[in-house]
């Protein structure tokens, strides 16, 4: 057999690090095409110019280019038989990606736990995206749940890794350079800096846009993302395709520049959870809450941390569970991380 | 609120300048996005050996590239809260816009009219599209009908700016270096040249494309463009989204190929009107009208003034207007402008 | 008459060289684009740096952008007026094509066979696409059945090309610094190589892909292939637009990824059947059959030739004809090639 099974639960052992295919050159294609799928307008990514302006060499490719590319290339290795996507944690932005860069990465396993019902288990791993000069551009834990091949192989070990809830602030890691004290807040599309923002602040996005199939083919397939379910209508029995989780997470963050347009670097991913599947013809909206504020020791550059929220259908009402404490039916995306804003 | 709200009627003042976000650099990977959407093929936009040849340095972006993304900025600002998009004049193309180029753009003030209902009124401005040297690469005007916040805001001085119904010949802006003496009519794709077309003749492209939502929202995002209408299928009561009145634009002009494959650059815009709405599903064919033809100094270079007319479905008949003065409904585009063609 | 009406059966004579327009350069943006078009991930066309390592100067176009951007080129003189495309022989990939590249293409009139019904005729080309240095990227030679304008115009002298079944092994060419012998198997997706190939498997390449109307008509269009069924939806009486044969193909090649990962440049086609149309909803799966192996004089590089066979629906059973002969209609494309592997 040539071609890929999959890993199944008792293919991965603590310590385990899995090199993933294929090394991925990333240009000025790859940054129209970001701004072609989403409504991307975040000025640091959109124009060269202003990331001179701001202390870097030129416009980076947008931080979720660099992790979908980094994230598609595990899917082979992780999650081909993954029953869910479980969470993520401890990302963090490390390197700015340039055009011309190629990116790899590699998973190292750091938990296992395998289901009580002896059919499945949790593998947690940590993915390291890394450029040409082996520098780690990005890394993040994600924890997904795996189908075994055989029910009877013997339970690994259980080993829950002790995952920190949010990156501390002085975690952060800051662009080389970067330096957000000439800001032009009127070129950036937004005049609110990092000192009009309040913890608890929640700020509705407004904008909507309703999803077709072919966007979120082209996208999942740009990241050379291979899960059938994105590309396969006979996969499900509904005839439906679900939409990478990915591909609302960059909706939802660009359309988050109406409210937010200043939050112009992702530099940490605390925690994420797809909430509910994404299908095409969905109109997606979404809504930010500012969770907690940090300064930086950067020139100019305060963090941010936003809860960016993903919805489906009517305009957000700022719910998020029921009183259940499950997530509300409309709800897609619940995405915690960092952002950078000029002070 | 953090949101852009738009501005509002009574938000505007003669000669105020308002510089629009967000910047934007342009690469290879737009011109194939711009290829990818339409049938685009004049030679010197798609290859930069032909380009050379004719005494430029590189194939410039597509006239029409630098066109959405100057006038996709200026929606947030000019046409959020637009009831109608009214005309353009006096459009010039200054300096092509070369892979590399940061674009950014702004708008003057230059015409105010209340309407007499009270409720709305009329803002001409003229848009400049500014290249990273500061150097204006297309200046346009633009007038639409735009919303009162409040009716009982006082009116403002009315002022009609006198406007060329087109750009004269002796006004258009031959770029720099440019030469047609040794134009490669094979490599182009059709042996008319300058003399070959009469004014008063009609040409039907032949050629017809059926449209698709995520065409049109892929290319709408592509210039930053964030009006609503475009991608929130909830957004009007017949579920239907608007399509971009320039994707029409770009669409009949890659159509126009076929018969004016010559016509290669465009260099004034000087009218046009999105007659009718267009929606996914429509099929839309092109003619063209020669309305003039003037020599330039450059060598080899003449100027071909055409009226270029969008229709969907059937085949064009060449008929724009009914006996009541107004547009067809097949209508969708009447764009009238300049271009440059060998002699 | 200024658009191109295309040529019919008694405009091709024996020994005629026809040079198509227009020139074309692409760039990283095209690629961008195949990624987001196809599940494309062989490693050599993915990154830079696994092209450095396996000594090219960096990653070149895929072979099928350079096949579709010269066979694009050759619609309007070869294929308007084309009843139907009826194969493929003899062709060989010389020169790898890189960004920034301009591609042309021209073909030699090589046979010409009146149809016994006197109203078409079957028309043999020889097309090549050279790059900007005048090089020959590719070559082949491509047959197509042409209507006749006129029943009455006497009939050409019969001349049928003496074609070979495969290009021999021998006749291959390996780009030059090409070496296989530091290959990552395990950056290239999967460990078997060309000793691990036995002639006569064949393999499931498992995934499918169910293609949408945008898809199609991005890629055709960035081809600049102008074929009026491919985007028209009133040019059929059942409404359907035909996909251009060599999205199948593009798709058929990238599927083939999984359980051909190693197969990593087309060097030559021998023959192709568009076996059956392709439409919008049609989920794309494929499975391929070793037909040969040959060695090569370079570095840890052998050649396989392949038959890569794209069917629609179900998973594939192998089934190729029924017992008249004649494609089972669920086969879209039967493709034979000869593509080179590491030893």
């Amino acid at each position: 057999m040539k071609t890929n099974p999959g890993r199944f639960f008792e293919d991965y052992s603590l310590g385990q690090v899995i090199p993933h295919a294929v090394p991925r050159t990333v240009s000025g294609g790859e940054r129209a095409l970001y701004h072609a799928l989403y409504p991307a307008r975040h000025a640091l990514y959109s124009s060269d110019e202003f990331a001179r302006a701001s202390g870097l060499k030129a416009a980076p490719v947008d931080d979720l280019i660099a992790f979908h590319t980094v994230f598609g290339k595990t899917v082979p290795d992780i999650s081909l038989n993954a029953i869910a996507n479980l969470g993520y944690a401890e990302g963090r932005w490390r390197k700015p990606v340039w055009p011309g860069d190629t990116l790899r990465s590699e998973s190292e396993v750091i938990g296992l736990k395998q289901n009580s019902n002896g059919k499945s288990g949790v593998v947690w791993v940590r993915t390291r995206g890394l450029n040409q000069h082996g520098e780690t551009v990005m890394d993040y834990v994600r924890w997904v749940m795996v189908r075994k091949r055989d029910a009877d192989a013997p339970a690994p070990e259980t080993v829950v890794p002790d995952l920190r809830t949010s990156v501390p602030a002085a975690d952060l890691i800051v662009p080389e350079g970067l330096d957000f004290t000439r800001y032009d807040f009127t070129l950036a599309g937004e005049p609110h800096g990092w000192g009009d923002y309040e913890v608890g602040e929640k700020i509705d996005h407004v904008d909507g846009v309703t999803v077709e199939e072919a966007e979120h083919m082209l996208a999942t397939r740009l990241w050379q993302n291979t899960a059938k379910v994105h590309f396969d209508a006979t996969n499900r029995e509904d005839g439906k395709r679900l939409i990478y989780g990915g591909h609302v997470i960059s909706l939802a963050r660009a359309l988050s520049f109406n409210g937010l347009a200043n939050a112009q670097m992702i530099v940490a991913l605390n925690a994420g959870a797809h909430a509910n599947p994404c299908f095409s013809g969905d109109t997606v909206r979404a809504w930010s809450e500012v969770l907690d504020k940090a300064e930086t020791t950067a020139p100019g550059v305060g963090a941010v941390r936003l809860r960016l929220v993903a919805v489906k259908h009517g305009a957000p009402d700022f719910a998020l569970k029921g009183e259940d404490g499950k997530y509300l039916p409309d709800v897609l995306l619940d995405l915690d991380y960092w952002a950078l804003m000029p002070m």
